[in-house]
């Protein structure tokens, strides 16, 4: 493997000194870009553009050749693990993703399998090595998966919801149902994502998307506990370097001191706590990735550039900080406001 | 008017002693009751319901034929005030609230009066006279608007929004129209809750559905600075009572200290906090309303008396509580369940 060019980011995440506060964007291969819409549409459905490898590790590519990033992610969907077992993704236009399949009954989720990583999931590490090899040590890639809370409500329900009441309804009337399907997704996402690890990723998220649905106590015992095993599974050194885990439970800022107590190296912050109060309450334990407000890219360069300078102060002197948005980058985001963002990252927080 | 024949609800709002812990329910006349889907289906629109005195009166009392609440609501809608603006409130099937003539520039926001609450908001206040005296001091009647924040979201967007995409845009790019816009609504919502004290509320409650949307400094700066203006401005004694506040923030439970340094009487909690925590962290200021999931509902008797067993002694011991759900009740939830909830709290709670 290529000498890494660009490990500011690796080392924020394990506080080590840097240069420069590292910034990538969540979703940063997305709609918002041009090339990634004309690659899209060369490439046929959504999972067809994840299925290939060549055409995965393009879109992957493109947002740094615009903009000065610290990090690339592999290009996928967190939905390839209910999909490998059997649950039938697809993608109706403007409704967001869809299984033809839920699981919704004890025997349901008993005839769950494991997916094979390098079988049912190859196409997964076929584009992170491709990746890989094309970053040639330009920046550190970081792969991902979803949380086993987050993977079974769209498993539950089927579809994404704006109530949760089915996966609720089993919550609260059948929890030894959820616990079996989460028990295997944990161990599904731990395989997924020490395989991710072996095919070269050199960080892993884990995105709990729809963790803040939770109530408190429901979070620990359905997402979090969960999430623990996962971070307690995972191979967390390649190439002789530390592999990063970064826990990001959307609406869980509430939730920080126990999620930075599972052993993860980051927190993932969405925008609705500041990162000077974050960092208090975490302490050493954890580094922080985040967390601007991504309708703050809506506005203009004066605006953006002020909102990056207060994150940077807010979070304050030492290691530690990853930039990031609060959540994934919006479709009708202007590509040139995004370069603005970046450079003013590094440009505010150059020592 | 009547004498009060039922205070549980008034009297915890302000911390008095109880004879057990009152409970009313989130959009508790609502699509989940057969019979509310009756009067609905004869009154035609939903606004058509909103704005036919007796009508509005009969759903307003349908909850309290069925279970022992401690307190009725008015049948109204939050964007009653937005409509009264002239923005031509409709609502699409299946696709919530939307407005014909969204506000999306200064002068559009100059152009913007306030309504006349026995004028054109007079159809509410019928609603208030007649709910009042049908209820003959059966148990006190709460009135309700939303924030300006949330008002605003709808007033900008044009209906309801995943991303806030323009009001977001508007608020980092263009502020000044904005607070331009909030201070109207203020004064709006001030003299529209008013007006309902005038014609028969009993205490009133602030909706902030979208305040959770924001983050901490423009939370305060555009949704809480704006409802600690109405706060000030209420008229909070009629007929020799205190007539409480209640403001709720969905997503808010990391701002209830601030919150309750407005001088409201209580704070409405969504689920994703623990209420003994939340009483721990507001102390002796406020009152607190909530907060079980909505989605218990979709379980099993006793699943709900547990968790409605758990909110109570999670609360412990002294006034100040009034049960609710942390959200509006969903529409399909079995109206039995309700009662079992209702209940439940009753009994858990008995001295």
């Amino acid at each position: 493997m290529s000498e890494l060019k660009n490990d500011r980011f690796l080392r924020a995440l394990l506080k080590e000194p840097v240069d420069k506060t590292p910034v990538w964007i969540m979703r940063q291969a997305g709609r918002y870009l041009p090339e990634y819409r004309a690659t899209r549409a060369k490439a046929g459905s959504f999972m067809d553009l994840c299925e290939n490898a060549d055409l995965a590790c393009e879109v992957t590519l493109q947002p740094l050749e615009r903009y000065d990033l610290d990090a690339a992610i592999l290009f996928s969907d967190i939905l390839t693990i209910p999909d490998a077992m059997g649950l039938g993704l697809y993608f109706a236009e403007g409704e967001g993703p869809k299984f033809k399949k839920p699981v919704t009954t004890a025997a349901q989720v008993k005839a769950l399998g494991i997916p094979d990583p390098e079988d049912e999931l190859g196409y997964v590490m076929n584009a992170v090595r491709t990746i890989r090899k094309e970053l040639d040590g330009r920046v550190p890639l970081i792969g991902f998966s979803g949380s086993p809370w987050t993977l079974s409500t769209y498993m539950v329900e089927g579809s994404s919801s704006k109530d949760f009441a089915k996966i609720k309804g089993m919550l609260y009337s059948d929890p030894a149902t959820l616990h079996m399907l989460l028990e295997n997704l944990a161990e599904s996402v731990t395989q997924y994502l020490n395989a991710q690890i072996r095919a070269g990723a050199q960080a892993v998220m884990i995105f709990d998307t729809w963790g803040g649905s939770l109530t408190p106590e429901t979070y620990q015992t359905f997402s979090l506990d969960y999430m623990q095993r996962i971070v307690d599974g995972l191979d967390r050194e390649a190439d002789g370097r530390k592999v990063p885990v970064v826990l990001f439970t959307k609406g869980g800022a509430q939730w920080l001191e126990k999620m930075a107590d599972t052993g993860c190296d980051a927190l993932g912050l969405d925008w609705t706590i500041n990162i000077s109060e974050a960092r208090q309450r975490v302490g050493d334990k954890v580094a922080l990735q985040g967390n601007m407000d991504p309708c703050v890219l809506y506005s203009n360069p004066d605006a953006i550039r002020a909102q990056v300078k207060q994150i940077i102060d807010d979070y304050g002197e030492g290691s530690g900080h990853v930039f990031n948005l609060g959540h994934g980058i919006h479709q009708h985001i202007d590509p040139d406001n995004v370069k603005v963002l970046v450079d003013a990252v590094h440009e505010f927080s150059a020592k």
